[in-house]
């Protein structure tokens, strides 16, 4: 199985690379399964298509890129080095394509309200029953183990691993380019063809040659761009804010015993936290958006009014927070919305949005990231933000932003609570 | 509300148009609208997507272009001009708008499989009891019956019926550029911003200045392309003949007292034929996918396998069926098929795909089609076809293709069968 | 040197196919000799820049996409094929590279008054004492002669000659899409990479695989909207018909022995029609333009006023002529334009462009051209026209324009000569 | 004048704008002048075409652009805000599209060589006797000298000036993004549209609404690359030392009385320091190509070998070159070259790039720049480098490379003289 081709190449006509191609039938297999085929069901940028409305593409249409860019890579560029072992290319080519086989619908506010882990669920999905593990266990027995280690980066060789995850890999390379051309923003652009063109593969890593440093910059300069400009655009966050909430909520009504028209029989054990496998892989943004639809109709009115926002698209507004000097605002405004008869659990809430654009090497640290390192033309190795003077500007500056949610309208409405009304908008710094 | 403008101006960012402006109040309510919302989870090119990856974009998204086409000519191109009436502008506008208000999910097979039409929920949606009819309504009460008629192509001024419905209208136009950019195929260009340049109204119609003939034939040929490469690809057809497949199926048990382990009840009316608009606006494709998941664990074989073909993408394979010649081996299959056992009823299905790239004027004809006029410099009028080479050659030449298809795996799987299964494949003309 | 690699991959930076990539010593080298790199100096599209600004790309320019074309299709397409010979490719490489080497400056119009073909220089650039010829025959001694071979299309091995000179080759490929690109339509797009994927070496062809048809068909589309948009464009054709006859009028001034203030000595031998290899490369655009920059103070009239319409782009005006029920009218105004002392050799021009979309193949016809086969599954050869209705449709037809070309503003300074001013425009159907 | 329309506009198809549209006579007027026309004979960017072989546009082509992207900001963004005084609106058309109209061939050497500044001729060619002048004066007497004052950023009126020429001008915006497009270069992109509909006119000059500042940032990264990877190339810059060598070396001859086999006519008066507008008008860059292939033939073997060099792009080589620390080895070189008999004035050159990415404002300084100012939503303005980290990390921060020129190729056959050769090769570094 490990050489086994298709008697004919097979293409995916793909708007970002042009074509994806498969030769190899394990490949091919994978796609077909029906956990791979899920991913069609689960949009990659979550509620962006709520701001940028070209942003409704899949996961399944992401996780084909990065297993291109990554075909690409071993194909073209590492095919015949010495340093690289033929053995680890089907390994690299599965990695890609899977690496975000376990993501849940709306993944971060699913995670956050529930303490899940995509992460764990990829594992689960290549280690476990399912049609995935059927098809790599055809290389042999240990093969689902390596390629969950890789997408784990606990694989040994961290050459591997680095096409896949660092902070020059596949997936970021594929997703910026991606999320720009669905949405339309003029970010997101760079030179792919030549940084995969100067990618050398070396004993724990790979690296990029000297010459590629400025195809680089400007990857690093896309990334930080879609950041600030795109996944952490405010509307976006006041959709997954409102999700996250609608989560809660259902949550607890469960947990009081809250009668519901539509019984949550998806979410069952996923609210008494017995969730299991097959349960998960169930779950869609259809199975979602219909609960959302069919709780509308519900009598709680915090859950059927956050639905209707969500699926009408009557999002929260938002102003600047600072934590350090507004606490007392927030604490006062808790209490305003108490007496208005805002419940502030569901509609006052606080975001923060937080980036590092690139950062060198700190060992020992939470979150350790690998520095890219430039190979020099007499073959020393030297760190990213030592050479280049723009990255250097950016490097391990962290950049943190907070907003204050909330529903205007339902603040302008405050019709009989006058005094209240006035002093929440003067509080939040609104203008009538 | 007629000219009631924005404080400032609201632009969606693009793919396609680059930026989309909004400067009308009653344009932006619109937009805010739940019916149009809606649109958002009803996909422009059904089951393309299992095709073409990347072609997951909705409707929204779709309309939200032909709006700005409309919007670009009634602002940039026909302002000012003797031959067109200011009022008429907002009309347009918001035509453009809603044009495809009335889709349910999957239109085509929906439509055809329970006897409904998109135009007419769209006449419903704006003059029945809805946001958008609320917000028409402002203008004036005879408002909403002029954006109606507009749509339904009644309406007596036909230079405004035209921009949206001809056959060179702002419908055409952004489709087939949108369905390019997301397929990724690279058929749908065209010299959009010359062919608006180059318009003008004209008494009963939108004609073309005969310096933009060229770009005209250009869009012709881009029409003619991406029906046949894109919107009648064979793969997409067959999931289309599954889909279709499906919804025949739950009804046909809905009528046989067929005991669902999940109930259909978003289904009722429609089964029953009492459809109400309340009703048909809960439909949406979530809905749709959500019945298809919970349908895999129905005792009736059919279905449950109709839903796993869908979901997994399973498909059906095809070749050429000729009706004229083939008519005795589609016989002789539907009998090979029953006696091996499977339904040729749902796995033995013939499908036609039908074009006619451009047509002159055929009075009194079914389907009457309005040419393309020239303008030409001495202020004449002439028909496309009669200075365009090209489009001379291709002009009211329908072509028709036809194909059958069938479950090749379920076939291959008659091991017990073996006189049938070889026939069949003979038939087929499948080699083994 | 047959096989001898640079020891690193030289890439140029392409806007059209992005990088262009050189491993062969060979092709280095060639590219490094004066003759190419004096394809520098002379545009790709002639006089085209007067009407698209942005058309001022070299021939240089294409002869490398020529190339890059060329060593994709024998490099990742027929490499390992077994109809394919390795030891052809080299050659292939260096006929696309060179087979533009004789272009001379104005090709076309310097081709016509002087009775030159620029494929004899290609020929005697590649055979003769030149670096192009030191290079080549590095390889062996017989390696220049079948370079020329392939580029005259007499090299016996033909599917070698079709990837260079065929309805569908990599010289056409890339024209088209330069063109479009440095010009600025929207035509000229189509699906290369698709196109390279599916073509086929065979005996003496190179075919293309069926599946792959619509991509041909947009390829030919495309090829005749350049033609009549762009190629054939009438201002174009203007500045054209002004520079054939300055070189008429210089050349017939030195037979008349004129005293020229600024001698043309670079022209001396070819208006003797004894023009030598060496003299002929000394020619390019820059030494034109000198000359024509020179003749402005010449004192004949008709040589400096024809060199100040070309300088400063003030052309001729036009009006469509059909020769076959015009011609009394050419007579008439050529009497008209003496009497008016405006000299009609010079001043009235009548130019006529013609054009063949695609042929099928009519043996023993002049010009005889290849028609383009599909390879069906089945193994056939089809000509593309039977299986093409688009291409069918304008297979073999030739059209043909044609245009008098006269300078409005001499005609409208005729104040002293009413009647022949009046009669002219009237014949010319302009109207005042 | 000031409001004389063509009657019918006139566009032009772009590469970079798609269309650019004339309306005014006086801009139809401008372009048909002689001076303007000169410049299709000048290209863009000088020697870069030696390094990029796209980049063989004039500045015809970019001053179009010009004109085009200030059109843009006068007619629909400025046009009708009551800061926005509408007799300017011609005024800024004027100056955007003959700003670079003094440039010569191969503007930067010529000018170094020779002691001249393009903005002088400029200002001589709108203010002298010229057939541009002619037109502008159609408007009124003083308005050749208004433009002429817009374009010497003298004029009373600062916003208008900064149209023109500030750290965000039309100038910048087209370069970079017809530049990038030209060569092929993935650097050049930001979202000019979205700069643009954020522009805002103030008393002195033209701001930037705050919400637009990641465009703003965006255009200044790409800046900050097309400078280090386009503009400052090695190559290119080697290319230009040679063309500054070749023009020093003629000249140096012609004082001493050197015998040219083809006198340089053209260069009379600018060796004599007697250079007039009129034959400074007559130079372009077939001039002088005409003159570098004229001169391969003299018998001064300093002249015809950088001739050779130049035409056949056989360049100098380098290595970098740090002036702090290696002045002595610059003097070791020195005298070994003389030794060797190569002389160093022309074949041993250090050449510097320096830039300085944006710039905050220094009163008083040098070379004084004014800095971009965001319009905060308070109305406030705001300085860029204080709002954007980005900016901020580079701003003032000058960056300068060296590097050392040399005749690879000359050292190589040093054959005779093998200490002086191999001494050489140790102190440029290169391994043999």
């Amino acid at each position: 199985m490990l050489n086994e081709k298709l008697s004919e190449e097979k293409v995916f006509k793909d708007p970002v690379h042009r074509y994806i191609h498969v030769r190899d039938k394990l490949i091919w297999d994978l796609i077909g399964t029906k956990e791979f085929q899920r991913l069609r069901r689960i949009r990659q940028l979550g509620t962006t298509y709520l701001t940028f409305h070209g942003a409704e593409h899949s996961r399944f249409n992401h996780s084909l890129g990065v297993y291109e860019i990554v075909r690409r890579i071993v194909d073209d560029v590492f095919n015949g080095r010495p340093e690289w072992d033929d053995e680890e290319r089907l390994l690299c080519l599965c990695a890609a394509l899977l690496h975000d086989l376990g993501h849940g619908p709306f993944s971060h506010s699913f995670e956050k309200v529930f303490h899940l882990d995509h992460e764990d669920f990829t594992q689960k999905i290549i280690l476990g029953d399912t049609e995935v593990h059927a098809v790599l266990s055809k290389v042999d027995n240990s093969f689902p183990k390596k390629v969950a280690e890789v997408i784990a980066k606990t694989y040994e060789k961290k050459q591997v691993v680095s096409l896949i995850s660092s902070q020059i890999d596949a997936d970021r390379m594929d997703y910026l380019q991606r999320d720009a051309y669905y949405t339309g923003v003029s970010y997101g652009h760079f030179d792919m063809e030549r940084i995969l063109r100067v990618m050398r593969p070396r004993e724990d890593q790979v690296v990029i040659k000297s010459s590629g440093m400025h195809a680089v910059e400007d990857y690093i300069m896309s990334r930080y761009q879609m950041y600030w400009q795109v996944y952490f655009h405010p509307v976006t966050r006041s959709a997954e804010v409102i999700l996250t909430k609608i989560l809660h909520r259902a949550k607890q009504l469960h947990h009081e015993f809250y009668s519901f028209k539509h019984n949550p029989i998806h979410f069952y054990s996923i609210f008494e936290d017995e969730l299991t496998l097959e349960d998960y892989l169930k779950l869609d943004e259809s199975i979602i958006l219909y609960y959302f639809q069919a709780w509308l109709e519900e009598t709680d009115p915090i859950l059927s009014d956050l639905c209707r926002r969500f699926m009408n698209r009557q999002l929260f507004k938002f102003v600047e927070f600072n934590p350090n000097i507004q606490m007392m605002t927030l604490i006062e405004l808790t209490t305003l919305f108490k007496k208005a008869g805002i419940d502030p659990e569901y509609y006052l809430v606080v975001d923060s949005s937080s980036d590092l654009p690139y950062d060198f090497y700190r060992p020992g640290e939470e979150e350790e990231r690998l520095p890219i390192h430039l190979l020099m033309p007499n073959g020393d190795l030297k760190e990213l933000s030592r050479q280049s003077e723009i990255v250097d500007a950016i490097s391990g500056k962290r950049r943190t932003d907070h907003k204050l949610y909330f529903p205007l309208d339902l603040i302008e409405d405050l019709s009989t609570k006058r005094t209240a009304k006035k002093r929440i908008l003067e509080l939040l710094n609104i203008k009538k």
